[in-house]
């Protein structure tokens, strides 16, 4: 990993203020360079590449032409922003990316000056930007503020509350629309054609060689009162009309990748700007890196990789991810029953419902970043006899919550809610953590709440979901592979509300909600052979709770261990509040609750975040001690 | 009450189907008599009244013209729907609207084949209809969707994400835009704006003399397959192109009460539309009903009143609502503090802000119907140093959570969350009900999670509030009145994470979080009487939780009962883990939780609505005799 390429200019560049002491025919080349160093970084480290190799020229002169961090650059996502990272003081850090202890994936504030807002979760930007803008103009601070968001978050409906907002405010904000045609997923919605539809206008088309003379034109324009004028409107562009309904001077599309069109856009915008501006840029997921050019995802997001061949390493599989088993048993499922449809909001890959969607196209929907919309658009399905599984992360479904209150379960429509990457997701960090939907959803009369053990679980838990009509039901899994169980052909149907007991002690239970059950049987080893004779208990329900197995279980041992990958307000409370309701801590009873830590955990390695959060054998093991308080060594002479 | 008016026609329609008998030129009367009824049922119970009024040629219109209930009509919100239930078989329980047993104040699934998607929170309607049009079409059934939305709705990013699906699916979807300017607070947005421009245009002053003579041409021009042309469109619209941008046909803007323009161009649409349609229509908000005409807030919600003069009766006000209290708090720190601003999300008098607004107008921010965006634009506020409130009812946070998760607590800024409406809220029901924000907000890593007691606890809160500067915080109170305790000039600085012993007392522990302190000094009053010596504490914060005294009331006690307006999740979780964490309950402690029930309550009285939930004294006394045991008549005796 020692063949660094040659980067004299970037080398020189720590800091922007070294950047903007560059004379502006240096940035082309500074440009390459930095294209260069992030390939060479990214091969090493894996993470986001084709979003930061589209910006890397919008990212040079954002920072040539503004005063950063004076002015503020919100990078929405922020999985686009390592070229921002290397040209801010990070360079030295840039192969830590993502690993423990190493720079975020995404921008945060802890971690620069130059990150004035954290980003991860898409479409934030506008909202978070308009509220800098505000701030500075009301403290009387004269500061430009950068929000540069994609095309694909601008289906989220966040971008159009801020949108409208800023509108009306009338806010020195600049939004910059960086349109690669392509979110993760390929684009959808009427926002997307509408934008495809601006950019294949002829403006755009003779753009490049009216360019120089537009730029020198547009401070003249932009200080003339009239310049909302339909008249001269008309006269700069093609379209723009929806940006401009929304209180937006719309400008663009402009080429992204052509310094030449870039700077004069940007330093005539910062020099005569008085409200709020769309700089409409065009770019090139993957740019300048032929096998992410090349590729159909543009390289978004990579293993390490052979920068000559763009090759990358596969990391060694032992079982199928859970994401496939939950496709290839809501395949089954929908073989069985037409009834069964699949709403993803804009991740088909991620929700492996891109292989649904091969066998069933007409039966998926694909509805954008619009979780909100996802799931009260599953309600309608649902209230038309359909049965509607609208898969989305947990941290996603976040976004959504209000609407699995008041249209899903208030009104106790049969919605199921697979919830992948339920739990710690390791690399992207504690932004991708699902640690609350247990408490969310729980909370809710009547909902349905299941997490998968393994693998064959899952797919039982595909089937139960499927069969079940009564009202909203979830499951919950992790991100990454299973234990590689065998798998039956097809699940089976759950009694809803029962769990099981996996294996048979005496002295100490220990009781699983999800995949820390393979840590709950290992503790269950070290706790055996260390006299304590233990249960092992697989809750299945967060809600509707097995009452008869938790009563068993506290009548039966001195101890009673939970065990969960989710936050306080989850199964475990569920738990407490039955034993206390039914009197069963009345006489005394060891009751330990296992849960992720009261702290965001960072990115690392999932193995060292489970014994950071005491969620892996030895911290089970430890729970067990703890409550048998400082005599256990001794407990099993006793016994 | 029994001066009913003369409704000969209404008196013949009890469904639709009836309706649907009639000529048109019955019409218009029949609309005047179901005015009439309106007024006068909503006359005796309160209520909302001038949506309402502004639809009712629109809901004549719409029964006449599609075939309810097979046709599906989707009112957004649903306050505006009591004409609706007039002509939809509920005629003869009106007069019981929103109280318990009766009618709810909104659509709803289970109270009439003819509400097909239950509604109260804005801006669902398009999502739902989405997602009827999309089933009905995978089922083969023809079948006309019709999805009525305010323009104050069209502020919601829900609305946006659902037109964005809409018009890349090209369903059959129909959207009526129910334009009258005016959500509960005046508009504000873009959008608005754009709405405005659209019907001040030339297009809609001719309109009315050219209406007939459109509507008959629209069929033929419909059918062609050009319509979507730039010619076509340009030739019937003026405005109306960022509907269109986004995939929809757009018509309109029409009068929304005259009859002979809504029914031909409904019946035009229903005959010849293919993809997805918005439909304009200009309605006026307390249309028909002078005083509603003449006041500033068109009767959006009324109590009961005199229908000759328009005079509302007043419920007799003991002390100022918490909303007051809050607000006169709030103006009070901001004189201190030029840091402190105010953000709402639509509801400015519902929140107190527009008396804020009244003292800082330019440290008020409303930012429409949109509380996503309105959380991380008070980040973004924060995040430059700013101190904002962000004002959201309890159950209308739930539209921000993820925001609140990603935006606030994950990057630890400081944003206030004065959370209104927390709790049980009487006649709006059970949509209405703030239940799980305790929970959801408990859950979040560093928040610091408060509830008021009284109205003097929430004046010190907001000062505390306003003081602390480490982190988000947020603080709960109830809709309705105080207690009439005594208030403080300014609020005192509380210590974080401290709660305060009430009542001292050594046999029971009741710890309250919120205003069912009240309940349970009663409830000790009894216990006392009864001979159980009890203490009374209130908890004041959920997070971070007064250990000491947790500690001190578990050791000192043989019961104790925590007491909270919230749903399982919340205050009482995160005492019961850290009773099980510290080992208080490893020698048995009669501990008991009493939350909102795990049901839906619907709208009632509150004190009805208390009683059933077990969250009055009576049900605090209950349920220290519950884990008493049985024997605990005698037990004073013994002591």
């Amino acid at each position: 990993m020692n063949n660094k390429p040659e980067t004299p200019l970037l080398d020189r560049v720590t800091i922007p203020s070294q950047l903007r002491a560059l004379p502006e025919s240096d940035l082309p080349q500074l440009a390459q360079e930095l294209r260069t160093e992030l390939i060479e970084a990214v091969s090493t480290t894996g993470g986001h590449l084709g979003a930061g190799l589209g910006v890397v020229e919008l990212t040079v002169a954002l920072h040539h032409v503004f005063d950063t961090p004076h002015d503020r650059i919100i990078w929405d996502v922020g999985h686009q922003a390592y070229p921002h990272k290397i040209l801010t003081g990070r360079r030295d850090r840039i192969r830590t990316l993502r690993q423990e202890g190493g720079l975020s994936g995404f921008t945060k504030r802890s971690e620069s000056e130059y990150d004035p807002f954290g980003a991860a979760h898409s479409s934030t930007s506008i909202s978070a930007g308009l509220g800098m803008a505000v701030a500075s103009d009301l403290a009387g601070i004269k500061r430009n503020v950068i929000s540069v968001i994609g095309d694909g978050a601008m289906s989220a409906g966040m971008a159009y509350e801020a949108m409208n907002n800023a509108g009306a405010l009338d806010a020195r904000l600049i939004v910059i629309l960086n349109d690669n045609d392509m979110s993760i997923a390929p684009p959808t919605g009427a926002m997307s054609a509408y934008l495809a539809r601006l950019v294949s206008g002829r403006a755009y088309r003779s753009f490049r060689e009216t360019a120089k003379q537009l730029a020198k034109k547009l401070p003249k324009f932009l200080q003339e009162k009239a310049r909302r004028s339909e008249e001269y409107a008309r006269a700069f562009w093609t379209g723009g009309t929806m940006f401009e309904e929304l209180g937006f001077y719309y400008v663009g599309p402009i080429d992204g990748h052509n310094l030449d069109h870039l700077l004069p856009v940007l330093k005539n915008v910062r020099d005569t700007m008085d409200g709020p501006v769309l700089i409409h840029v065009v770019t090139q997921k993957g740019k300048g890196y032929a096998p992410a050019e090349a590729s159909a995802d543009k390289y978004h997001g990579v293993n390490k990789f052979d920068v000559i061949t763009g090759a990358q390493a596969k990391p060694p599989a032992n079982a199928p991810s859970y994401t496939k088993i939950f496709a290839t048993s809501l395949i089954e499922e929908a073989r069985h029953d037409d009834r069964i449809v699949a709403v993803t909001a804009a991740m088909p890959g991620g929700t492996g419902l891109d292989l649904f969607g091969e066998v069933f196209p007409d039966r998926t929907f694909d509805v954008g970043i619009a979780e909100q919309h996802a799931v009260t658009f599953a309600a309608g399905l649902a209230s038309e006899g359909l049965k509607p599984f609208a898969a989305i992360y947990s941290t996603f479904l976040q976004r959504g919550y209000d609407q699995v209150v008041h249209d899903v379960s208030l009104q106790n429509l049969p919605v199921r809610f697979p919830i992948d990457r339920a739990g710690l997701v390791g690399a992207d960090g504690a932004t991708h953590a699902g640690s609350f939907d247990t408490g969310f959803l729980a909370a809710l009369p009547g909902f349905v709440v299941m997490a998968a053990s393994d693998e064959a679980e899952l797919r039982h838990m595909v089937r139960t979901a499927a069969e079940y009509n009564e009202g909203p039901i979830s499951f919950r899994y992790p991100r990454g592979d299973g234990i590689g169980i065998d798998l039956p052909e097809r699940g089976s149907i759950l009694e809803i509300g029962k769990g099981r007991i996996v294996r048979e002690g005496s002295k100490v239970a220990l009781l699983s909600f999800g995949t820390r059950l393979a840590e709950c049987l290992m503790a269950a080893d070290e706790l055996n052979a260390a006299g304590l004779s233990t249960t092992v208990a697989d809750a299945r329900f967060a809600k509707p709770l097995d009452e008869d197995l938790i009563r068993r279980l506290a009548r039966e041992h001195e101890v009673l261990v939970t065990v969960e990958e989710g936050a306080i307000g989850g199964f475990a409370s569920h738990v407490l509040h039955f034993l206390s309701r039914d009197g069963l801590l009345d006489q005394g009873l060891r009751v330990r609750t296992l849960t992720l830590p009261d702290i965001y955990l960072d990115h690392a390695k999932p193995e060292v975040l489970y014994a950071r959060a005491g969620l892996d054998s030895a911290g089970i093991v430890e729970a067990v001690f703890g409550a048998l308080g400082r005599n256990h060594m001794v407990a099993p002479a006793r016994a």
